[in-house]
């Protein structure tokens, strides 16, 4: 392949000015104010612990910014093939004109003042968006958000579910609902008028999506009102049996898919996590996977609701074709980013490939930052388009004769022009 | 790599007259008669469904062919990045001389017509198998299929037995069984010998294996004829239960494997697929998969019948190593093309190399089309012909010296001496 | 990418002298004798198999190794396209000057007089470590192994536990560990001492590691003393149920890994093969892989022991992102080389890719030859070599502006540096 070729197209993909469909952002505190935002990040407390840091130093209670970055600077050299820490890389060169090959004691005090001068000039949180071609970020909210406060035409809200569907059990959620909505739990119906409560808030706060993500046994069924009333009040005596319980998630989870429907909202799926498997991990460093999942476990669903988007992200590489053949054959099935463990490049190249080969182009959401800070996008991104580049020069320009022109077009359509369509 | 040498490779591979060892085509209408015999077929037309298209005005009784092409064209832009729109367009090319860059509502009707007029010359079908280097077409027919009215030495049977293995429970099955064989089912050796009449029969035409396809879950396992002749009483009177079914058909499935040994037919196996997933899709596009599954449920099979081959193609692309180790260790294992969800490159060239590096050559059956129209055959052995030329150009004669001559014949070997030596 | 880059770092990487971290090595027979001990491993005689050769004639009782490789040339050339006849080839240009492009029945049998001749030579083995740069050989040893007589400094022990974790129902097994330890398993604290016996003995011989392969169904749990004795009592009078093996299985595993921890050794496991899948196959060609297994299964094992390394092997490529997944948040997983079924470029190259993307450098065991013979270890380390130096040229150089300086340093770290560090 001709570098020239995919430059020129890369850098086509570099003017286009993004809507990022899915983020973690914290809308009141976007943009990072010391580098410890960043550092804080989970991808590198969790590396600098797996070299061997301790948990207890990461995390230590009170600790200071700066003696944070500290303490994880000396782990970088071990971390330093990864691409996470090219990220890391990125974002200093760019935000803050670090100019070293390295992160390490010898400049790393230099750098987090620099930052921190940088971070807080008044505009910081604008640059951020501007630099990195930003126009709109899609939010991940409790269902509890009162979602004021902010720009919600820049920080689109999305109705993040999973308290609710794997959680209501505890009492601390079903206060959280009760307080959020007026409504106590006392059977199945008024459990779906609280969840339409919900819907109504968040769409009325111009919210674009609904979302949840799911360990890898989750196969949802439809429900019966009869059958849950009595599990809400059983919720409030006993702990519920396994049995129990994943009825009550189930019954949840189709009434979201129900409340979707009924509000025109997509509804993004994260197929694929199991939480605390390492229970001694650090903060969001806990969660890993069971690649021993199959999307077929949600045929039900598909076929019942066949009136709701269902943007689809898989947690392990290895589900990556189940979702680009049903994303080829259910209408209402879309490829959805390339999630965590899948978000390398070894993995992306691959799964974006299959993906433009056999799933409509009008189906398919390219990328996502799933960042918790807004510095975030800009390197992930870059890394996305880059690998796109490639692709849209090899397998179509090359392969298939397809104009630059043309190439770049698609290209835009899945980094962009699908993410306002499909959340309209 | 040098695009000379793997052009240069190409070019010979090109020249090789093929034998297509596995496909769908009716012999008594083996080409089309009007584009949409090649639009109708399913992957355009779900495709066209996924990314929007009504299945009531894709599938309306009675409507005329060249409405459905104009109702498919509407979505052919949705789907132009796709590897089957590709070979739209090199089918339309190469037999029509289609020159545009797309098929758009500004050309359909032109090209519907030109095809047409094309296709309308009494020798069509001589000139697509000849333009398509075809010397010969495996079928996959009924079994009540009569076997007669066409040419055995360019059409080849092969005995498909989906429906004795999984559907003697309908009564319609059994009257077509009872009606090809003269033989009513009263007893499990009533069952073995209608299947040794229908093997009678096929082999008597020239038929060269016998073919089925599998569910993910499907595990065979010797059944005895104690066991299965209750089951034969049961399912006149009464729906079988799933563990009857269930033997009846590991009993068949095994019966077949003994008659393949007994009339030295290979059996090909098609591990994976899980029918009517989609259920209100398109015709033929409704089935799917469910990647966990593995070789080790065929191991009874494969150790019981070390006398027959089993060409064995596999649905998800992450079983493709299995297959690959499993060929490698049993005699009787040969991989067998790349079928349906993996029939796209980005699957189709990891699965080749990996092949091509650890199973004995002699042991691989390099592509077959799986077609429905003949027409099919040269854009689809086209897309499998570069791959391999890009294999055999990067994994041997770079990587490994060989002489340009040496990667042509394996590349030679793979496409069509296999085929004559497996099927002989 | 640069051919000249790759080739820079290439020969950077070919000069550093190896430490193998495992192998099936023989201390008292290393090296090979005759052309026979090296076409006698299993790849050749499992796929000469495959390819057709019978059981019998490579395994009959008494045959001269000369005519034994008389035998499996014939089907040489069925397997030539096979990455592990490039091996061979390899080594008989390296080791004994062969020239020509094949082993064919033309120039099998000079090869063999010239390879025997050069087997002769009195200090063969010295030539062997010497001209493949190998410093020392893991070694894999029975639990009841003298490990005497051999040079511990070159030669390192390593427990295998295969035998007792899997086979202590076996009497054969119960008595090598008596004569082993001098202790009659009576209760669940008797077999713990057996057991604190070996890694004794181990360690004080200069053990570095434990090891065990793992059917892909095993799921490590703690069972308690009180369930065991009584099982150890059954053993002698009887056959165990299933769930008793299972459990005795599990307690074993667990004593291994509390002693691991006392004495500081590494735990290598070797997960997902299922032993004597095709019974008729040729020695040590008779086992193949389930992948549906996940490295979840042994979540509680890997919180249990912290303070516990264990390099990991996976036998699917499927796991090999479970295996970059875990390795990434859990301090005691480290990657461990590319085994068995995954030793093919096809999938080492995905496989690396991914590990040096995304887990810490410092835990990543490149490669081990995990050969029988010492000759083996020169064409298998040059195949990884080859494809790290692709991947530090193009991912770190090319991708990422790194020095090739820095890229080498990974390399070396990723093949030797790691293995001193990990196996301190």
């Amino acid at each position: 392949m001709s570098d020239a070729l995919r430059n020129r197209i890369l850098s086509e993909l570099e003017d286009l000015v993004l809507i990022d469909p899915h983020s973690h952002i914290n809308p009141h505190a976007a943009a990072s104010t010391t580098l410890a935002d960043i550092m804080g990040y989970h991808y590198y407390t969790e590396l600098a612990h797996s070299a061997g840091l301790p948990r207890e130093q990461i995390e230590e209670p009170g600790l200071d910014p700066k003696e944070k970055v500290g303490r994880l600077v000396t782990k970088l050299d071990d971390l330093d093939n990864t691409i996470q820490v090219s990220w890391l890389l990125e974002m200093c060169r760019k935000f803050f004109g670090f100019e070293d090959d390295r992160i390490d004691s010898s400049n790393w005090e230099a750098l987090y003042d620099r930052a921190l001068k940088k971070m807080s000039e008044p505009n910081w949180e604008t640059q951020v968006l501007q630099q990195s071609k930003l126009e709109k970020v899609f939010l991940t909210n409790d269902f509890d958000d009162p979602l004021s406060g902010f720009d919600t035409s820049v920080y689109i809200p999305c109705l993040r579910t999973d308290d609710l569907v794997f959680h209501l059990p505890k009492a601390e959620t079903r206060e959280r609902l009760a307080k959020a909505t007026g409504i106590e739990l006392s059977d199945a119906a008024s459990l779906v008028s609280a969840i339409g409560k919900l819907f109504d808030h968040f769409k009325s706060n111009g919210a674009k999506a609904c979302a949840i993500s799911l360990p890898p046994d989750f196969s949802p069924q439809p429900v019966s009102a009869s059958t849950i009333s009595p599990i809400l009040n059983a919720l409030i005596l006993r702990e519920l049996t396994a049995d129990e319980a994943s009825s009550l998630s189930c019954f949840v989870f189709w009434t979201l898919a129900e409340m979707c429907a009924e509000h025109s909202l997509p509804f993004d799926l994260m197929i694929g996590v199991n939480r605390r498997v390492y229970e001694e991990g650090v903060f969001q460093g806990q969660d890993l996977f069971d690649k021993r999942t199959s999307m077929v476990q949600y045929q039900q669903l598909l076929n019942a609701f066949p009136q709701v988007t269902f943007p689809i992200s898989v947690l392990s590489s290895t589900s990556n074709q189940e979702l680009v053949s049903y994303s080829w054959i259910f209408p209402n099935v879309v490829t959805n980013g390339h999630w965590w463990y899948s978000n390398i490049p070894a993995y992306i190249e691959t799964d974006c490939r299959s993906r433009l080969q056999a799933v409509p182009k009008t189906k398919q959401i390219g990328y996502y930052s799933d960042m918790y800070k807004l510095e975030f996008a800009l390197p992930k991104f870059s890394m996305y388009r880059r690998i796109l580049a490639d692709v849209l020069a090899q397998d179509f320009v090359q392969a298939h004769n397809w104009t630059e022109e043309r190439a770049i077009d698609l290209g835009k359509l899945i980094l962009r022009g699908n993410v306002e369509t499909i959340f309209a």
